[in-house]
């Protein structure tokens, strides 16, 4: 159960907004209800453990929930979010249990793929990073979304947790988890068209990648070089980078995965992909069944099927959401580097 | 000059909330404009560079800038902020420049001091500590006031890129900065009174810094030890907590600060400081004109110089909020280890 509360007298119309939670308040807006004293409330409910987002909209303005703490702001703005923790003994994949942590580090860089510009890029290292000072590492680059930024898929995809826990279970590599920023500007040239534009972006964010993300990395982190111990995954626009530049650098990259992928045109680099020599070691695809993204998706598996590409594909329950990526990411990670 | 905007058609009043930003608008709250299309507006200037927190009021609620991702979360819910660059050739003491930027990590640990519990430390180290394997640091533990955690400080203090600024400059020795959380669960004592309380959950701060975080920061980073090498300062609650630790504990500490402090009683901790061999290398103490905890420090200061001890004091213009804080750091800082 979630209790949502919010006191405001002087307001007419307090909705609960949440498409998260659509399912378990029966659809999104959903109207609150006034007491005498001005507190507005909704008790929703049961809900399966999880981390869902939500805002409230009071009198037709959506806003955060102004006395929690849990807020996170994005391309969109800000937003808050609840965590339902999961059942005594069956705790979440996602929630934090009693087993040694890793440690999420923010380093900042100047980007000369961004005109020299600075960015930043999260990076976790495994639990025993700091206590086996002989250990070297094979890396996972992890993309996020359109909306969000480098600091996101710790805070809400709560990538370290799932870490921490599938290396604690063993099932799963001890690895370093390298968070760059997906969003770049390059500087507009005139006439040109979105399509173009955004060609563009990808190709500069695959040179701050390749040019400057790695090299900082595999000079600050003990790492394992080499295509066999790097992997990279992303979520919506960042697994269409992770495709484009994953599959256009299997040289690099022995391991490539999307999930919820907004996957574009990519014939040019699959026919380019000499697949029986290329050496990749897995191309894992997953979408839920209610994304928008879907039709997309399929064709892309269409054409990796045509190009006779070796690729696991998975279609879930679930839309375009925080809820499935972490999921994935919890299947992806076992895969790697074994 | 600084532009608020929000669309909010059906809404009655909306005002700009912002107690920072008192003397440039007028007194806080001030009320905004609505135009034909529903937007409300307020133009603020001319602002002297810096960050300034605000939320708008909109009829009678307080809420968190929907539409900016500058947003915090703190104990009494979240807020936004607002950066005013410095002019041209004159950039402001916390704002990034093209200098060498040092790293900010996130450690979780387990907590005895807490029951046991998870807590969480934020860790900034110099831009060179990466690329001088051999160099050994000092370190500075810095904490929050009681409406924050420990991200507050890098979040709203920029003391990492305080410190990257200082040390460009050869303005301060290059350190470790250390912020763990300030606050901390006891167990409820029946019959007990706040201040009995307050004064057990400083000692279990005390005793999670001292028996867990100094021995998890000396044992993972290359810091130099000893009492000359530690230094620590608060803001606030942070700085009642300096005070109250580092002045018990002058074998462990050569250096302690408070910045506009929330100082209780301490005529028994003063009384048993031996000053002559205490070697207490700097006692600094600064608070803003028109903080409302000026009376407190003043006792304080009253104390030190009945009791003999040697000290600074530092009264500027300002009152209880971050620019103050952050410039105080930047004073603070270059007097340490040298």
């Amino acid at each position: 159960m979630a209790w949502f509360r919010l006191l405001a007298p002087k307001l007419q119309e307090v909705k609960l907004v949440s498409g998260d939670l659509a399912v378990s308040i029966g659809g999104s807006p959903r109207a609150m209800v006034k007491d005498e004293r001005g507190v507005w409330s909704l008790t929703v409910g049961p809900i399966a453990p999880g981390i869902y987002d939500y805002t409230f909209e009071v009198d037709g303005l959506r806003i955060t929930d102004p006395s929690s703490p849990d807020v996170f702001g994005n391309r969109r703005g800000s937003r808050g979010y609840v965590e339902v923790p999961g059942a005594e003994g069956a705790p979440r994949q996602d929630e934090w249990r009693d087993f040694p942590h890793g440690v999420v580090s923010m380093h900042w860089y100047v980007s000369p793929a961004a005109g020299g510009g600075r960015r930043r890029v999260h990076v976790y290292t495994p639990p025993d990073y700091g206590t086996d000072p002989s250990r070297r590492y094979p890396v996972l680059y992890l993309l996020h979304g359109a909306g969000d930024n480098d600091s996101h898929w710790v805070l809400l995809g709560r990538a370290n947790v799932i870490a921490d826990n599938l290396v604690a279970y063993g099932e799963a590599e001890p690895m370093i988890i390298v968070m760059p920023h997906g969003h770049i500007d390059v500087p507009a040239v005139e006439g040109e068209d979105r399509t173009a534009r955004r060609r563009r972006t990808t190709v500069a964010f695959e040179k701050d990648l390749l040019e400057t993300v790695i090299p900082l990395i595999e000079t600050t982190y003990r790492v394992r070089r080499g295509r066999e111990h790097r992997a990279m995954v992303g979520l919506s626009m960042g697994g269409g980078q992770s495709l484009h530049v994953g599959l256009r650098n299997v040289d690099k990259f022995a391991w490539v995965g999307a999930f919820s992928a907004a996957v574009g045109e990519m014939d040019e680099t699959l026919s380019a992909l000499a697949t029986d020599e290329s050496g990749l070691r897995l191309l894992w695809i997953a979408i839920g069944s209610d994304d928008s993204l879907m039709d997309r998706n399929r064709s892309f598996i269409a054409s990796l099927k045509e190009h006779g590409i070796r690729h696991e594909y998975r279609e879930t329950e679930g839309a375009h959401q925080w809820a499935v990526w972490r999921l994935y990411l919890g299947e992806f990670m076992p895969r790697l580097f074994r």
